[in-house]
């Protein structure tokens, strides 16, 4: 896992992935206490960062892996980021979902010609069944962040980060990434050692969900013990993987935690400030850098927007914590 | 009025103004029978696109004219818009807004710094107030349409319409755009006849606010009988300007005229399936492109999302259209 495959990868997905926008408020400024600049990807595809992984993965197959077809586990940003890279492909795509998704991720997914397959996230174990399913049918595993070509092309984001930092002249800042299983957060780290390394990944995760912090703190994998539950659905992975993990001991910061509270108040914050939709576990890395200033050093943040698949009743939610002050 | 003079504020807003994205998604296409773009002006710097008029008029004055100051009157989006240019240019700021605007444009306008005289729109008369103010005080009054150089500030958007489309090959396509006075509307069908002339700009409006729309047909400036009570607040200006219907007469397509609850749909869907927070006046363009897909011919249409300045509640009434079918 190089900085060469990012590039590669940043090659494969150009014309098809967006390059995301970086935003800023004034209003956010102040609340943060330092300059605050937003990585837009919930503007990506599919409404994630996640179709630059699956566009990286589908875009490397062979032309008999593709007539077969692939296969993905995922709680739905990655099930969308595949489904529609594998559309735009001409393949095949099985994807194995937990019940408890929100339902647009599970809609979006099957609107996307994608095959879903439910499972209990309390009681099945996903990869097991993704496992059984490539073997029986001979599909592609696309795993949602322990697969290079997936890191790499997450890893894309960063280098996007790095470009825009360097044109805006600012070379020292933290970048907080809201951080799953870690293939985004990696890949970010991978791509400002690189090109911007002035830059420093921070993850940011939702309390009870931060085997991540907890294992850069021990220095090994860390797991949480809940499996589900949150609002966070997108970023509450078991523990970091085995390909990112060793990335992020080497390149990143500590990280933060913040409350599935603060993620709300930072998604009307958003809504109010930026005029973007994210999801609670898409703002975790907003959240960090609005209600966690004494977490970072420096006069300037990058925090990734990572996604907006948000249900309406979740995001009115987000709303009302903004009428309470 | 020509094209050097949007050609001259792309110059002065380089840098200043956000270039913003074009934004798609295949659920969208489907409803709207064709190829939709909505150019996502609702994330530009103040939440809509009156920052680049705005920054063109206040990037033209001498330094005693900024020091002196500026005045303008507007229900809110052209506020912030001149409130923020001033603001960065170190000048003084007056705001004439109508007392039932939106609590957060009239909020977001004083924390940009400027003075806000509120005034009553059933009874008193904006351009009056504004005019009076501007003479006791020595300010420059710079009006939210009628100015070549504010509609050379939003023709802007027109030149990076036409740029993103020549790119995409797409030569051929209708531009549905919020329209209000005609300043953003005029603006970009200079710039289009210029640089993309295959591309044909088409006015929308809410229902009984459609002054343009019967103002294109009669040949001559047609005004509203109603002058305020919409939720449409941003596009509700009395009747076209007298510089910017004489462009639209020679360069537009007829208008489009959309329905309330069709503008909050249209945010609704904008929230599901691109991930923007649009205000119902910025959604008309898009209400249009949506569920009036016989006004247009042709594969492809561009529509402009002009603001996302919209509280709260307003936002959860859109959201529960989607609840609802």
């Amino acid at each position: 896992m190089n900085i060469d495959m990012i590039r590669a990868a940043a090659s494969r997905i150009k014309g098809h992935a967006r390059r995301t926008p970086i935003l800023t408020s004034p209003f956010l400024d102040d609340i943060a206490g330092r300059r605050l600049f937003v990585k837009a990807e919930c503007l990506q595809h599919t409404g994630s960062f996640k179709f630059r992984g699956g566009w990286s993965a589908v875009s490397s197959l062979t032309d008999n892996e593709l007539k077969t077809g692939v296969i993905a586990f995922s709680s739905g940003n990655h099930a969308q980021g595949v489904a529609l890279a594998a559309r735009e492909h001409g393949a095949p795509a099985v994807i194995v979902m937990p019940s408890d998704a929100p339902a647009i991720k599970i809609e979006n997914t099957r609107a996307l010609g994608a095959e879903v397959v439910l499972y209990d996230r309390q009681t099945e174990d996903r990869d097991e069944i993704g496992t059984r399913l490539a073997q029986e049918r001979g599909l592609t595993l696309i795993k949602p962040f322990d697969n290079p070509l997936v890191i790499a092309g997450q890893g894309t984001t960063g280098l996007e980060i790095a470009e825009d930092m360097n044109a805006l002249g600012v070379t020292d800042a933290d970048v907080v990434v809201c951080c799953g299983g870690g293939g985004l957060t990696s890949g970010i780290a991978l791509a400002l050692a690189a090109d911007a390394p002035g830059l420093r990944v921070r993850p940011a995760e939702p309390e009870e969900f931060d085997d991540v912090t907890r294992s850069l703190i021990s220095g090994k994998i860390e797991s949480n013990a809940r499996l589900g539950g949150s609002l966070c659905d997108a970023i509450i992975t078991q523990q970091p993987g085995d390909l990112t993990f060793p990335i992020m001991l080497e390149h990143c910061g500590p990280g933060v935690v913040v409350t599935e509270d603060e993620c709300l108040r930072a998604m009307a914050l958003a809504f109010e400030r930026l005029k973007i939709v994210v999801e609670p576990g898409g703002a975790a890395a907003l959240a960090a850098a609005l209600f966690h200033p004494e977490a970072f050093a420096g006069d300037a943040i990058v925090a990734v927007a990572t996604g907006g698949n948000v249900d309406a009743p979740v995001f009115a939610k987000a709303l009302a914590t903004q009428a309470n002050g």
